[in-house]
């Protein structure tokens, strides 16, 4: 019997209420499957934490997370109550960092009965690779105060390291898939890093002569993925490009709501962690209309990543054809309530045994 | 007899193609208007110049450029010969920031006619005012060798007075049109600049009570463009998050080669610069189906900025009516050249008389 100890971070607002169907989900896989079980324990870190506690996590919060082999977590934020930087820096940013998940994994692809905002949104399955650890993403920087003449300086820091280790986990995966791989860059308008993630980009390519490789500017790129998504296979992306890419991948794709992400820790030593691409959306929370779907497609993430491949492919096949069956939330263009589409997808699992 | 003295670089690639035309489109307006004149002084700077020069303008290019009006730029960049970053900051990015053109506008509306990739473009009519002389763009930074443990970093710098300056023509735009202004923002991930850039937003927005506002993060808002981009008025965002938003614009428009943009100097200190959004495309370069209205709606906001808004207006019109005759290019679905639809263009400007 193979068990997995999970920490689960429900969150904020919409977090709270994806997070319970989609653990369901996993125990239904284990009893499907027979010598697999999960164990999850709850940390009710969030920004009602922060109210009450004056913090997003206890103070040996990373300490305690250490234990898991993986986080699974719905959303951080409710910037009514608190600031955003805070929250997120203070606990979903925070984890990232401590735990060196130095790549984001986000996957977007064509879902037959998805409301597609594209005309013709054709079949594309692409990839994003984001570098998770560093780049735009930093806390170096600050503020000078001097009234009018004030002003605030953000540092991107880019390390050799950081880039290739991204680059190359974007090459061994076109490598196992289309051997297509496309590079997001700004070289020509951001005047010392992006340069510098090109040449780190020209190098590494080098060891890759089976995959063909292109550059493209954010801007042309992100145009790109609403004109022609199809066109893509695996991209790899800066922190920040990354965060945007993966929003357009999810539009384009007909929600946010669905797409799912995992945090990988690549060198083993600490937990993964999974996490949908949607936020936390305080305006539709308690009302039982949540898309399920983003955080239950993430749980099959953390399938793979368990090589539970086969495992995570049937999940997919199931969440394809309750969505084709039209059994799906409002944001989709459904009638279901949450609830109503996971149960359907328990159901589904449970009649593969 | 008003006279309009005009600095002309056509620069790289389709730029040299779809420049002329435009000429041409204003000569006839020109020509239809009365009392109108312009003149033109063409400058070859350029990739094909550095090459030549070891620059891509002389040294006192700047000075020269300073005694025009306005300067008419067709596109810069040609990477298979000068790196992006030399020929950009030696020529674009030195005009922009020599001339303290600090804000960039660009306007994306649905056109008929047009093949936008979206199912239900409806009627979207919308302004992006880009902060345009700091922010994410700056030359500070620089790299450190250190064979692998390599880094280089890229300062952001925000100051409140560009900030304020793009905000407060950003609200003043919207108080003219339908009085709802978005900020592009992304202060729960950039931790100095953009918790800054929301400060100072929270700030300018009390002197426009009439003014509706909102926040989004550039991630949720790059899938918001592509969504619903008709819940879109004004939005004001940085240096970089503008570029990329208007490259979607263009993309949900149907296509980046139609969309135009202007570099306003405010203080009337120095000449504004007027380009539009596409690059160089040097893959079409040549062949002669360049699309041209980019450049031309181009010089509809050159117009505008003469205070020349009703010719303005009337080719623009124009403009909607030869892309909803089906009198186009190629990457809009049509079969024209570029000289076919600009004479087409020049034509109906006569019928005008
Ligand atoms: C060419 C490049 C430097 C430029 C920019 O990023 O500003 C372009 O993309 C634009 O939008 O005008
Ligand atoms: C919430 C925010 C800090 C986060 C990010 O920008 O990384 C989110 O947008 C994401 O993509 O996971």
């Amino acid at each position: 019997m193979k068990k997995h100890e999970i920490a689960v971070i429900p969150g904020d607002g919409i977090g709270k209420e994806v997070v319970p169907p989609a653990l369901e989900v996993l125990h239904t896989i284990a009893e499907v499957h027979g010598g697999l079980s999960f164990e999850f324990t709850e940390f009710p870190w969030s920004c009602d934490y922060y109210l009450e506690h004056g913090e997003m996590m206890p103070e040996d919060g990373i300490e305690t997370l250490q234990n898991f082999e993986a986080i699974f977590l719905g959303a951080v934020g409710n910037p009514s109550i608190v600031p955003d930087h805070v929250s997120l820096w203070g606990l979903l940013l925070k984890i990232r960092r401590n735990f060196e998940q130095s790549i984001n994994i986000r996957p977007a692809q064509y879902f037959k009965g998805l409301r597609s905002p594209l005309t013709n949104p054709n079949d594309f399955d692409l990839i994003v690779v984001r570098e998770n650890s560093e780049g735009e993403y930093s806390e170096i920087g600050g503020r000078i105060h001097r009234n009018e003449n004030e002003m605030a300086i953000q540092n991107a820091v880019f390390t050799r390291k950081g880039c290739e280790s991204a680059m190359r986990y974007a090459f061994d995966l076109a490598e196992r898939r289309n051997k297509h791989l496309t590079s997001a860059t700004k070289s020509n308008g951001i005047f010392h890093t992006m340069p510098f993630w090109d040449s780190v980009f020209d190098v590494v390519k080098n060891d890759y002569p089976k995959v063909e490789t292109n550059s493209s500017h954010i801007d042309a790129l992100a145009a790109f993925f609403v004109s022609q998504p199809e066109k893509f296979d695996v991209i790899v992306a800066s922190n920040l490009f990354g965060d945007i890419l993966t929003d357009i991948g999810g539009a384009v794709m007909g929600s946010i709501g669905i797409a799912p992400a995992a945090n990988i820790n690549l060198n083993g030593q600490y937990p993964s962690m999974f996490e949908p691409v949607h936020g936390s959306a305080p305006d539709i929370y308690g009302k039982g209309i949540a898309n399920p779907v983003g955080q239950i497609w993430t749980a099959k993430m953390m399938l793979d990543h368990f090589n539970e491949e086969e495992l995570g492919e049937k999940l997919l096949d199931v969440i394809q054809e309750v969505i084709a069956d039209d059994i799906k939330t409002a944001d989709i263009g459904g009638k279901c309530t949450t609830d109503e589409v996971s149960t359907e997808i328990c159901n589904r699992l449970r009649a593969l045994k």
